[in-house]
């Protein structure tokens, strides 16, 4: 009998002899990394809130509780129920009854009242029904990502369980080996940006941490051949973290499944979904720009089907010596720094992923605090000694004097962004100043993959900053579905209305004016003297972005299909610092300084090389700590 | 056809239009790293002294010419014809002619005088035969590990030839990588001493430089299994280069064939003699300590068959980017530092193994001159701040008072001994102060593998230092054939004939007291006052040297059959420093100092943590070069 089964019967056995006489377990399995007792007295389970808080506190596992199928009402009569315990206001849209797990999906406008205060609503549908309630938001702008996720999890569910079931056992195999060490090694985004994927190792486990494509290089991915990545086999890795779903850190996590790899990837529910939207979106202009893509979006499917979503704070066995916990990291939607906890109590590495220290308008700063650290691993994309940015205040000021400047004089502005995370944060700008009759109120156009990254941001409120949540959760008054808000979807026709239109803002991907449907807007408006043309973002070197920036005004249109023609920019060019995801130097070393604990050492990694060096030096120097700017490819023992 | 294939041909086009018209060639094929012609015209081909140098110079590829089969005089013809035409003086002892390959292998006292001067009595026996000669040395004491590892490799002439054949092909293969990197993984003797194994890799080829046992820990062996080591299949190196035959640098060689290892081993002919030597006794050993060895004696055979031996300052492409060069190392007999050039001048990195850089009796001084060499990895044994070492003339006049006045007292002095090294640095002492009447003519009874090993060193006089060497070859003083020299070759009888007879002395195996005929010794001679043990080499912690120097004189014997007796030491006991085989601190400070080209990075390893770190600080501070005391497991990657 496999170690694993003698765990689980030990499990079992305790399990019964802590619940009371008269509950009956008849199974205990993992599924993942979770621990899932099925009882024939789900009720009975479900009367004493404390009962599964402690079992999980004593065994030290994530531990779920699914009715036996015998002790199960019908789906039809448990429906009746359900909806006669949950409040009308909840808004519930689905409910989805799974009869071999005992699992009912609810899919609400507000779950926080299908769970009730501590859960109480949701202890109160077992106790009534036998079943195991499972709530998802409804999102308040459809998303059809976030439907699609669904409906697809949802169809391969069988699949899936046997995939968790797989993955639980491997977490929890027993240790092989005496030997104690821990190993960070890089295959890539160390001396650049871009290409971001590490290996941490210990004699057990391997885990691979992001797996990035390179912007602007298509020949640049991760090392992924070489012998301590995936030469010893894709079946090496325990685990894939994913930090966020910025390509430049998931575009080639797809990737692994064509090459064979079957195991989990930890991320966050959000990062899943953005990250299926962008990946997708990624195989989409490969195609379109003639290129051919490096898998098929059937491994985007693989990858979400084998995705295992965390929440921020959740401590979680990954391998036999490795927990892992995400952090909000500030950067986008669902961005995490990933925290490893090895051995027991042995050592601790955190990922920072890509950070922003202070808060911004749509998230927390970046999480800071761990209960143990030796090692940090930090982004560094503006840790140059003259990489200081505008402070954000002074950067909403610029902005909406610039657009105030143009609106008032009937001109439109057109502000390329990325569809993820900047195009929110400016919409949240234009809300509250509109709102406060700072700007006056005119039809805010988002074209491209804006509205869907936006839709996908209104589900997952809970990964917001604080008061936009509370904003969200508790007044109603969800500054994404202001009115002024209007989804392109109607194309070119719907695109020639607006430019025929009076003052507008016009958000549209792609952030560097490299293709997508701003260059329609620029056909469009880019004749009319009164309009601005408005940056907000970083402008690579080389995109046309960068170019306009540096004054040119002949733009080559219409390339595509063959008659190379141009157009003539006469609007307005400005440029608004200060809206990058990323912290700058300040934030960079205010996010080392106050960090609890101090760690003892630092990875200076994702920056070019003088941006690398520099904040390795000055860690160095003003926090005394051993710091290291690693070039890809190396290897880095702690212990 | 395979590129080797056009390759091949293009050879072939090219060597035939560069030799005169009158000169046939047959074929054109790879043997490990040399370039075979076959000629129907060999005699043609010796008659121009000049036209193999002017091949090899062109094509950059060492030759060698080999008549083609239809091309020579029967065996019978030509052994009168060799004969004839070498002259007596050269002691010829054996022909053996391969009509396979057209080579006659001569056996001879004075392989000089077979060569003649710049090789002519080489090419006038091909002009009178049409044989290919390739001259190997009598040895001048007989050497059982000589004598076999000759005779197998005859036995295994032709399947020899195919390994050599694949070898040849996969050192010429085409490159397939546009990336560039040089790599360092460490996986062994970092922060310790033992278990030296290094893995060297570009993106085109990976190799390992040794393959050791840690002295005293049976558990801790190279990082073998790791990912970046044999994790990805023992067929993903490409070679692996021996620096020298010590067990601590060989003893798991043959063990990587048994992991289904079948590429080339480069090293120095009497390393690879000695290396069959030190295995073997290493399994033996094993075996008599009831151990189960981790490989058996078939494995060391698969070793020598795999061994493609080289001269010091032979260069030699090993793969399609990297060129090896061996230089003396001054360690012990063959020992190497190893000189790798990459790529087309792209980055040199040279391996020092284990280095005396001070001439001893028998080797000359380190080589630290190089073309190119922009990293060094340098041994560190002796590199903490205090460990500098007494002049070796001061500690040759304390050896010898220390035997005069044992001597002259009618005792003996009986020395444990490594078998390798240091035991033939004492007998060159203690010859010429016998010849010089400043030691009294007394026998010298070697025991263990000494014998052996000796006879080794005096098959390989070219790789001892020049003027011993020029006194063997020359002057017929070979030193170690002086007749005080006694091989105790008949067991426990002839030790008690010793132990009998008068004042002598006795160098025995093991060094340190750890089992071996020593230990005979102790019993025989343990108790005699007027007798002195003497220790002339390092004698690590827990063993019974050691605990003998720190003044235990109640001595456990006959053990091994379990009855534990034990004797009283009453011989005096003396300790004399200063014939180590390795560099002391300011040793190795004057190998880096004086180096030629002094490198840009030097990592510290082959040393405990203190020695590295002490002597890597101070590299630094002396010389301002990037060093490092690297721990095992770490990559650190160049360019």
């Amino acid at each position: 009998m496999s170690t694993v089964e003698n765990q689980l019967e030990e499990l079992q056995s305790t399990i019964e002899s802590e619940v009371p006489n008269d509950i009956t377990i008849t199974e205990v399995r993992y599924e993942g990394p979770e621990l899932v007792i099925y009882t024939r007295d789900p009720k009975r389970f479900a009367s004493d809130g404390d009962l599964v808080r402690q079992l999980a506190s004593q065994l030290r596992k994530r531990i779920t509780v699914r009715p036996d199928p015998t002790a199960l009402s019908s789906p039809d009569d448990a429906e009746a129920e359900v909806t006669e315990v949950i409040p009308d206001e909840a808004g519930v849209t689905d409910l989805d009854f799974h009869i071999d797990t005992g699992e009912v999906v609810i899919e609400a406008q507000k779950p926080g009242m299908v769970i009730g205060r501590h859960g109480t609503t949701l202890r109160e549908i077992t106790q009534e029904t036998g079943w195991t309630p499972e709530v998802v938001r409804t999102p308040p702008i459809e998303s059809s990502t976030v439907k699609n996720v669904r409906n697809f999890l949802k169809q391969e569910r069988n699949e899936r369980r046997d995939i968790l079931e797989r993955i639980g056992r491997q977490i929890h195999r027993e240790e092989m080996s005496d030997d104690q060490w821990v190993r960070i090694t890089t295959l890539g985004c160390c001396r650049e940006v871009g290409r971001a994927a590490f290996i941490l190792s210990t004699p057990e486990t391997r885990v691979l941490i992001d797996c990035g494509d390179k912007p602007g290089s298509e020949d640049e991915v991760p090392y992924l051949q070489v012998p301590e990545a995936l030469g010893s086999g894709p079946s090496s890795l325990d685990a894939v973290i994913l930090t966020h779903a910025h390509l430049d850190h998931s575009a080639l996590v797809p990737l692994l499944f064509k090459y064979g790899y079957d195991g989990p990837i930890y991320t966050t529910e959000p990062s899943r979904d953005l990250m299926g939207l962008l990946t997708l979106d990624y195989l989409d202009v490969a195609a379109k720009e003639g290129r051919a893509p490096p898998y098929e979006s059937e491994m985007v499917r693989e990858a979400i089907k084998h995705t295992i979503p965390l929440e921020y704070g959740d401590v979680t066995d990954i391998a036999p010596d490795i927990k892992l916990t995400l952090h909000n990291a500030g950067h986008i939607l669902g961005s995490a720094v990933a925290h490893f906890h090895i051995g027991d109590g042995l050592y601790n590495v955190a990922f920072s992923g890509d950070i922003h220290y202070d808060d911004t308008r749509l998230f927390n700063g970046a999480v800071n605090d761990f209960p143990r650290v030796e090692t940090l691993v930090l982004e560094s994309t503006y840790g140059g000694r003259d990489d200081y940015q505008t402070d954000q205040k002074d950067s909403e000021r610029k902005l909406k004097h610039v657009l105030k400047n143009t609106l008032e004089r009937d001109g439109k502005v057109v502000i390329p962004a990325f569809a993820v995370g900047r195009s929110q944060e400016i919409m949240l700008v234009l809300e509250e100043a509109m709102r406060k009759g700072e700007l006056p109120e005119v039809p805010v156009h988002l074209d491209g993959m804006i509205w869907e990254a936006t839709a996908i941001h209104t589900t997952y409120p809970e990964y917001l900053r604080d008061d936009l949540r509370e904003r969200i959760f508790h007044d109603d008054s969800n500054p994404f579905l202001a009115d002024q808000f209007n989804h392109i979807d109607g194309g070119e026709e719907e695109r020639q209305e607006v430019a025929d239109s009076g003052p507008c803002i016009i958000l549209s991907t792609s952030g560097m004016m490299e293709g997508g449907p701003i260059m329609s807007w620029l056909e469009h408006v880019g004749s009319e003297e009164d309009s601005t043309l408005m940056f907000v973002g970083y402008q690579a070197e080389g995109t046309l972005g960068s170019r306009i920036q540096n004054g040119r005004r002949e733009i080559p249109i219409g390339g595509r299909n063959g008659r190379g023609s141009s157009l003539t920019l006469n609007m307005d060019v400005k440029t608004v610092d200060g809206f990058s995801g990323h912290a700058d130097r300040q934030g960079l070393e205010n996010f080392v300084q106050t960090m609890n604990p101090r760690p003892e050492k630092v990875l200076c990694v994702h920056g070019d090389e003088r941006s690398t060096q520099d904040l390795s030096s000055a860690l160095y120097h003003d926090f005394n700590m051993r710091t290291f700017a690693p070039k890809n490819l190396e290897t880095f023992r702690f212990l």
